[in-house]
């Protein structure tokens, strides 16, 4: 990188004019871009100048010396801003102090602090005094400084300072910083001077210049530090972006009662209303609003003490929000009466407030519907979707789990499934805590208000089986330890028994002693209007994933466009059921199991009828039974005992058919299909109850679109097999009725070989399903039941970016995706291709389904809003490139 | 298809002129190319024609009527074949009589049967009986005519025919056909008449033209029988290849002491020896050899009662061996002193005759090197490699198990590995039963002679580690029940005790009562002669998966170039190191991990030496941990009670250790380099032993080449992060030691998401090797110890057409294998691949991956010789398209 001498590493800004603005912010950062642009917008910034990302590259190119050119050009603009603010840098009498600020294109928090005050020294110390008149102020203003210099650019240990700040205090007799006289700071001073001087050796650096550089270098060398490195890989950054340096003319809000300082957002962050809203502190700096010493004040308060300055401020953060268009957060200072802004950036926002922000803009004309669109984080949406904990409630906390299941649940403990149940059949509102869940426990599940698990992570039985019922749960916690048989569980020394309240908080994982007050969701006006957006703007279509006809009606409520998941499994653990499915498993030979799978066949018809009715119009994607047969027996020894005496079978027999069921990995054992095509006759009552409950209801003229799907399938001939089956079965029915239901008949595609041969399977397949949770356990060799004693270690070490069964890891479980859909589309091309994994409901994984060229995804029936959301989204990410949104982001 | 009239679908052979020839098996099918080369030759075979099978396949297109010209043909040669005989179809004097046969492109045994004798009826009849002057013979061949065209072309249960027979042998008081005299037969040709009348409501077709063409339909019509159709699904037969029909005069062995029928083989194909072998009957039919009631005589025997015929067969042999270049199996017929060919095809052989066969006739120049090399086949090798039961001894088999890993071994049972030490320690021979085995039973399993399990399948536990030490196993023996308390086993009504002798046959599956007689192998000079063009022929490197330096000897001794495997868990089981690894299990931090660790590495480097130096000079990969640490712990209570008494631990401790160690699908757990992550102490200790040993042999001038090998890769950075550790502890025990050490660094590719990222992989890997056995596991989602409740029926049903994990699938594991290595090349051009899946020692696996490019295989010991075989087959297979090997195979 051979530079040409005239090349430009330095940036002025000051006095209505910036050399740089808001599209620059690969140059000069986001403060640097922003300062700038507020500049130019001839908005109050004290003057100042930004060194370029280019700068920080180039020095470590040539080994840490500043680039060619550049101390001159910092110069250069150092003379412009000693002339805008009429003070001299290391002037006796009007000394110039500055900030030394970091930079980078990205936020990066807490990578590096501030530098305030540089410029200060024992002569321009003088200079600040005999301005102000305030000597404390400048002891103040100068042992903040020494302290920040030395530790930040001499690299002695904070703490040094800190103790002998406390020290000093301790003497005094005082609390506060704030209660130290002139000469106790005078003292503090000495006492850090004598500590740089002990540790490096120098006394503390006199020399403005010498400071300012040594300041540059460290905000340079802060790229590379320890926090700074672990931050940029953990979010993906760049290590050849390189962070810019602002330095720029100090400012100071504790120079009387026209003074002040304080943050302001252009709207209400919480509700989105439009008014200017903020906070203010007189006579104070930034640093006091964050110590929360002092109570600050309603923004208003500033017009009555500095009226000339508050109708500034008003002037500008309408220029701001009209310029920016968006939502802002302000940062200034008001010294003496005149407004200084020193930081402005897209404000943060709950999830209400950004989509009555995002509404009322477009309808203000001041965004296009599209922008408004990209304006709220379809992750977000959960917040409105669930009941929520009241935020200005006290609350007792005692544990952390995993946020499993969003939303909040108040009720009793109770240890068992039946407990559950009965206690629901009371209208009692109860909490289910258990060590785990299995899928026994489904109807106990479904009866609490929340589940409470001491083990298994985001994808255990009981987080996948809550979040498709819309259910709070925390899982995972395990400071929980649960003693059934004593009824009651400890949890971080304090013991809870069966019948105590507690609250669960589903979107935090925290554990609630006691009932907290909820608040229910209501969905806004605005809600309503941006999701009229939404679905005019996406292609996706968003099913969900629902068992039973409760769940499709709450996924229609949310605007699913069909079921796209519905898991026949889940309907025989009702206790009725498992009897006869139990009956099937243990009985030796085909007729055996054909007379149990009799007794199943009209409660499975019922469970369809009812679907379908709700879904009437719309697609259903039913899969045939998946899960291994073993998942339906019991497993203790006390509980085969019972089912023993229960079913008149000798003990010996159950242990013996339990036994031979057992799998050393079940995940990849007798099931999904291999069950359908070792034991056909399961699949074919399945199939009969499926065309039973669609020929009834196409009788009294209700509309039925039923897709029967195979899961598990890695080789086409499974496939075949099951349909030949499957096609006569469906025809008999069909026949038997006298109806024609227009049904389809396609696959899982969830192990890696599906995908591969996916153009073999489509010749048979009429659509495909990605099972994402599966691919994934399959694609990496991961169990996600097994997988907590190594994968919060990867993703919190970055080995691993996301956890994989949260996003769709694109790179490897996408690329396998992404082959399956070319292939399938290859032998048939108008094949039909979803995703129904939980993967269906994540923002980043229903872009990518966007991307490779899915025609739908399915999600649990409470995310369906942020996958329409995020479908809409996807169509404006991808459609023109990147869509210019507000460079402040 | 519209043909031209000319279109020729019959070809006419006979009197030293045919139209077809051997090229033309496609057409003719394998047994008409065969009659009519023979013919051309100039080799006596009795006249008669082909009818094509695209005659077969255009019957079916036009709905089952002869293609257009096809009868005219048929007569037309039928006349010549008259003229050929000096005989007339259905003449009342010198009636010819023919034989219809099926005979498609490739052999289908048992598709359809031979109609013989057809052209008989009344009136023929008599004229044979009067040519003859044999009226029995004349009844025997008319009553085996109906029986077979009733049956065959009539479809009419053969049973009744049969039924009938029997009557008629149990009225007349014997117990033989061929003790029925002339009356008898004449009754039995009544009632089979009778049995076709009630059967067909029609007489027996008198009409030899309507015979000819009922014959020929059926023929035609069995390509569509269900055994056929079986037949061609489970050996991938496509459909429209069509059957030819073969239509011959008949010649008849059963003519008198001058006549006679036989089958020999132009060499000795027990021993391969040049000698003429075979076996005859005089005055008999085939069918009488076959029924087995008279003993065949030697052929040379034909020496004596018909010279000129034996004459004119050691000219026959002799001219189609030279024109065959291979050892054929031949099918004669003498009548009345004349010899007749009636079927000519590559004979089988055992491994040492093929060998022998393929090297002499490769000096002989009859064939050359390469051909020599495709003649013998690989997975026959094996017979030679292991011990043999003696085949002379009559033996008492009482169950059959899977043939897990081939050889024979005899034994007193024993059911605990340390019974089998504590036996092995006396020198006695035992074999090792049991239900299923587990990493702790590896001493035991070592010394025993042979293993027995009860359950698990060809690529169980057992299976897998018997396969390695190239010890006979029998798994997956469901008829044997262990009941290791009371010391016995029961299998099939037997109870066989502790200390009572068993023979397994690890190459058949079959459990043996008592001491079989063994055979030990030795490898002939001819072995060594092959071998050595295979070594100058081949490109793959052939390696060895070996994990104890006697292994590391064998398998140099059978010709392994190097370890492509070493599993260095293995050596963590024995009695010893089983105790400083259940400590590090069990300490709860880095600093107890480590101290235990420290006791194992002297333990661990000791092993690395003794491998390291039989392998001097030649790469060993060694792979670091791999299988999840709860392998190492006991699983029953008592013995968990025993280990926390022995380890001075809590029991309570102990258990809640085990139950946080537990997985629901270990396959896809904490294992690997997932492992090597979290305990990174485990992987430096290592490390460290291998690097200490190969420093310590340098410094005695012993040559080592260790290749470091990180399991269970699935993102690059779990390799970076790996290597790191490793490159640092290798060069600060190299610095130690003062020595360099050339090494490399690689990683296994037995994950699907590996080979997807295997650009990115090969970035960090200086060499990759494909774990087929994980990676068909997780490419399938199929547990290898799980499938035996459906995988046996996919195969025996066609869905899969082989076990995938005997076999590597080429069309869905293959193709990742594929990407794995085209996109790892893409990075590193140079990158080095192997593959240490069992498939390594598999020959169509072994062709496959020379196809991909890899360039090494490595199987276990006992394999190396198959390996090298196939290694070899796959450049000729390969290098120009298909070889033309000899056209009657």
């Amino acid at each position: 990188m051979v530079r040409a001498k005239a090349h430009k590493w330095v940036y002025y800004f000051g006095d209505g004019r910036a050399a740089g603005k808001a599209g620059m912010k690969d140059l000069l950062g986001g403060k640097g871009a922003g300062l700038a642009e507020m500049t130019n917008l001839g908005i109050p910034v004290p003057a100042g100048f930004t060194i370029t990302t280019e700068a920080c590259v180039e020095y470590f190119r040539v080994k840490k010396t500043f680039p060619k050119g550049m101390w001159e050009q910092v110069l250069a603009d150092l003379r412009k801003v000693e002339r805008s603010m009429k003070m001299g840098f290391g002037d006796a009498e009007a000394p110039l102090l500055v900030s030394v600020r970091s930079g980078a294109k990205a936020s990066m928090p807490g990578m590096m602090d501030t530098v305030l005050n540089l410029g200060l020294n024992e002569r321009t110390l003088q200079g600040i005094i005999k301005k102000t008149g305030n000597a404390r102020f400048g002891y103040d203003a100068y042992r903040r400084f020494i302290g920040m210099f030395g530790s930040i650019v001499l690299g002695i240990k904070r703490e040094k300072f800190e103790r002998q700040l406390e020290n000093k205090k301790a003497e005094r007799g005082v609390h506060h910083d704030t209660e130290l006289d002139e000469d106790a700071l005078k003292a503090v001073v000495a006492d850090f001077q004598a500590l740089v001087k002990a540790e490096t050796g120098k006394p503390f650096p006199q020399d403005p210049m010498e400071q300012l550089t040594l300041a540059i270098k460290a905000v340079f060398d802060s790229w590379y530090g320890a926090r700074a490195v672990t931050y940029r890989k953990l979010n993906n950054i760049p290590e050849t972006w390189g962070t810019a340096v602002n330095v720029q003319a100090m400012v100071f809000g504790n120079m009387g009662e026209t003074s002040g300082t304080g943050v302001a957002f252009t709207r209400d962050p919480s509700t989105g209303e439009r008014r200017f809203f903020g906070e203010c502190l007189l006579n104070a700096q930034g640093e006091d609003v964050v110590a929360g010493i002092r109570t600050p004040l309603p923004i208003e308060a500033l017009r009555e003490k500095v009226p000339s300055a508050y109708r500034e401020l008003l002037r500008v953060y309408k220029t701001l929000e009209r310029h920016y268009r968006d939502m802002l957060d302000l940062e200034f200072t008001i010294q003496e009466g005149k407004l200084y802004m020193l930081q402005t950036r897209v404000g943060k926002r709950t999830a209400a407030a950004a989509i009555r922000i995002a509404t009322e803009m477009a309808k203000e004309k001041l965004i296009d519907r599209e922008t408004a669109i990209l304006r709220v984080d379809p992750e977000q949406l959960d917040q409105l979707l669930h009941p929520m904990i009241d935020q200005s409630a006290k609350v007792r906390i005692v544990a952390k789990g995993l946020p499993a299941s969003p939303g909040a649940a108040v009720g009793k403990v109770v240890f068992t499934a039946e407990d559950a149940e009965r206690a629901a059949a009371k209208d009692e509102h109860v909490i289910l805590v258990r060590t785990e869940t299995s899928p026994e426990d489904i109807g106990g599940m479904n009866a609490a208000q929340g589940i409470l698990t001491a083990r298994g992570g985001m994808t255990s039985h009981a987080a996948v089986v809550a979040r498709g019922m819309g259910k709070c749960c925390v899982a995972g916690c395990s400071a929980v330890h649960v003693d059934e048989s004593a009824g009651a569980f400890t949890v971080n020394g304090v013991t809870v028994r069966q019948g105590d309240f507690i609250t669960l908080n589903g979107s935090t994982g925290d554990v609630i002693l006691g009932e907290a007050p909820l608040i229910q969701p209501k969905l806004s006006k605005d809600f309503q209007v941006l999701m009229g957006w939404v679905d005019q703007t996406r292609r996706l279509r968003v099913r969900a994933n629902a068992d039973t006809p409760h769940d499709a009606k709450v996924a229609r409520g949310f605007g699913a466009e069909g079921i796209g998941l519905c898991r026949t499994e889940h309907m025989f653990f009702d206790v009725e059921r498992i009897r006869a499915m139990r009956e099937m498993i243990l009985a030796d030979d085909v007729d055996g199991r054909q007379r149990a799978l009799a007794k199943l066949l009209p409660m499975q018809k019922s469970d369809f009828l009812g679907i379908f009715r709700e879904m009437a119009g719309l697609p259903v994607t039913i899969r045939l039974l998946d899960p291994p047969l073993h998942e339906f027996l019991p497993h203790t020894e006390e509980e085969l005992a019972g089912l023993a005496t229960d079913m008149g079978v000798p003990l010996e027999a159950l242990r013996a058919k339990n036994k031979s069921l057992h799998e050393f990995n079940p995940m990849l054992g007798w099931r999904g299909c291999r069950l359908g095509i070792t034991y056909p006759e399961i699949y074919e009552m399945q199939v009969r109850a499926i065309f039973e409950a669609a020929c009834e209801l196409a009788q009294r003229k209700v509309k039925v679109l039923p897709e029967v799907m195979i899961p598990l399938v890695a080789h086409v001939k499974e496939l075949s097999r099951i349909k030949e089956l499957l096609i006569r079965v469906a025809h008999e029915t069909m026949t038997r009725y006298g109806k024609k239901i227009a049904y389809t008949i396609g696959t899982m595609i969830e192990l890696p070989r599906a995908a591969i041969v996916a153009d073999e399977i489509a010749k048979e397949a009429e659509f495909f399903s990605f099972g994402t949770n599966d691919l994934t356990q399959t694609t990496f060799g991961l169990s996600r039941d097994d997988a907590g004693k190594f994968l919060p270690f990867y993703v919190d070490n970055g080995i691993l970016p996301r956890d994989p069964f949260v996003a769709i890891d694109q790179e490897g479980v996408g690329s396998l995706m992404q082959m399956g859909v070319e292939k399938g589309r290859s032998t048939r091309p108008k094949l039909k291709v979803g995703i129904c994994g939980e993967h269906g409901g994540d923002p980043s994984s229903v872009e990518f389904c966007h991307r490779i060229g899915l025609d739908y995804v399915s999600c649990s029936p409470y995310r369906v809003p942020i996958a329409r959301l995020a479908a809409a989204q996807a169509v404006l990410k991808n459609s023109k490139k990147k869509r210019t949104v507000s460079d402040t982001r």
